[in-house]
């Protein structure tokens, strides 16, 4: 038996069992069952040094390998079945890694319901996760297009406290000290902006809640900035999207991370990206019952502007109107 | 409108057109149509420098990474649909490296039915490409476990030829010069090698009739040897491989090469990796319905052994045999 053939056999072990696979890892594709209707799929490529930084926790990654994909189907309303799973890694970091990379990312996976069936591993110069998702939209799938004027623009959860974590996250690898801390931030806020950036959480209820009840004209997921990500929306709908500048959901955590940094909250709300929330417009006709139903998943869902006739995206204050769909994370620079 | 925005336009241009695609490239994922029945499912990785020779032509890297995937779905007798394909590239080589990968990728795809229908773009310090395949089992798809001891084993193709082409490869490399010619070999032999290492021939076509007209018992893509492959379908059906030195498909390239380097062409055809040749066995009854089905076909299939009760893969010559299922391909170590 080939060193590779046992990896194979051990990241195996980790496809759960159940359920309708018929073939799982170790042959040369797996094989599930499929009912007829629609198929949502999707695949997203983790770079170490470009999209996390070096020597992070191998496990945390595959949680968030999973979690980046996960978003993506909850962005279009589809219910998460089962993923693919390719690693490359230096072999001299052992075998370990890519264990706990797959480990991280079907436990992360099950979570939501989906399960892994296959992948591939690969010596490579640094580590590269790519995983594939796939899954079943229930109802009409949600896209970025369809947002009409009037509609109301909500987002969930807090936008900018994934780019805030990556900022303090830097701070703390320059330290070279996992004990480095800052006194201006408290313990609680510093773990929420770290958690924030590490573990991501994918919106797959809230997507699936707005695709299986007719609530939402669009969607997308947060994954680049609120604004580059309203303006793609916008763009896809053909419509333009008016944020306002004090509905933005900013947490406690990261105003006082902004206060120490001496750095406005509001341009890591708009411009950081990683946040993986889902970023939708509703029918002002629907907002009640979009009300009604979003109250009993417990989470934060706030509504941040309006749909307007037109082009691009804007945020509204004080001072007027301000551009901000080229305001974003840019794939092509590297996160050190 | 961003920089990576435009990019992924043109990359989804690339997705051909027609057929039951519902969303696809420049939403969060892509949406497609799906029937009731079985999904085949596989993903490959592909590094330069570890997977590939640095500096290769781009869009020759995404047919070739379009071929290991549809290699996997015809082991299984699966008939290819759809394809993600990520992309990580140095952004100072420029958009048009992944505009190439992603043109290979979906012509050669194309060539056995399969659409291009989202992706991922990332940076990196070098290339790597990550597709993920699916397509439909039409019939029960093959498997590696199946094989029964007085099964024959079949093999298509050269195995070997891709293993000599790479070696060619890098002697060209090591000159700097695409001029670099080994008087040794003709150019069409060299031709070949290269082209055999450069652009495989995924057995699509053989693996649906293989599966489709039930003729074998079990299959699997030669991807890293054919001595360790064999060794794999050994051990996925519990019986023995017993390949027949005489009886190996050699190519007069293969020989001509081997003779030129004073290797043995022999531990070519059974170590080296990259074939992407099908592997199989056949019920000794149905060898005669075998040779009838597949002349129509019009590619080398040859019989290359016989299964055994037992364990393991082995080459039987005029010194009796010997192991080969630790012979092959190690994915950990680079090609350069």
């Amino acid at each position: 038996v080939k060193p590779e053939d046992r990896l194979v056999e051990k990241l195996a072990a980790l496809a759960l069992p159940g359920g309708p696979v018929e073939i799982g890892p170790g042959d040369d594709a797996a094989v599930v069952a499929r009912e007829a209707g629609l198929l949502a799929a999707t695949t997203d490529m983790l770079v170490e040094g470009v999209d996390f930084l070096p020597d992070e926790d191998p496990e945390r990654l595959g949680r968030r390998a999973a979690a980046v994909n996960l978003s993506d189907l909850a962005a279009m309303g589809a219910e998460p079945e089962f993923f693919l799973l390719a690693v490359g890694f230096p072999p001299e970091r052992g075998e370990d890694v890519p264990l706990a990379i797959a480990r991280g990312a079907a436990a992360r996976a099950a979570e939501f319901g989906a399960r892994l069936i296959g992948g591939d591993l690969s010596s490579a110069p640094q580590i590269v996760i790519t995983a594939a998702f796939w899954g079943r939209p229930i109802a009409r799938p949600l896209t970025r297009a369809g947002a009409r004027p009037g509609d109301v623009v909500y987002v969930s959860g807090h936008p900018g406290e994934a780019a805030a974590g990556l900022h303090l996250a830097r701070k703390i690898a320059a330290f070279h000290s996992p004990a480095a801390r800052f006194a201006e931030l408290s313990a609680n806020h510093q773990q929420r902006l770290l958690a924030a950036f590490h573990d991501p959480n994918p919106r797959v209820a809230l997507g699936l809640l707005l695709a299986n009840e007719g609530l939402a004209t669009a969607a997308i997921d947060v994954s680049d900035g609120l604004g580059v990500d309203a303006g793609r929306l916008a763009r896809a709908s053909g419509v333009r999207l008016v944020l306002e500048r004090e509905r933005l959901p900013v947490s406690s955590a990261l105003l006082a991370f902004a206060a120490a940094e001496e750095l406005d909250p509001v341009d890591f709300a708009v411009a950081g990206g990683d946040d993986y929330e889902l970023l939708f417009t509703v029918r002002a006709a629907d907002v009640d019952r979009f009300d009604e139903r979003t109250s009993a998943l417990k989470m934060t869902v706030r509504e941040i502007g309006r749909v307007a006739e037109g082009a691009g995206a804007a945020l509204s204050g004080p001072r007027g109107e301000r551009e901000i769909d080229e305001l974003g994370h840019d794939h092509f620079e590297a996160v050190r």
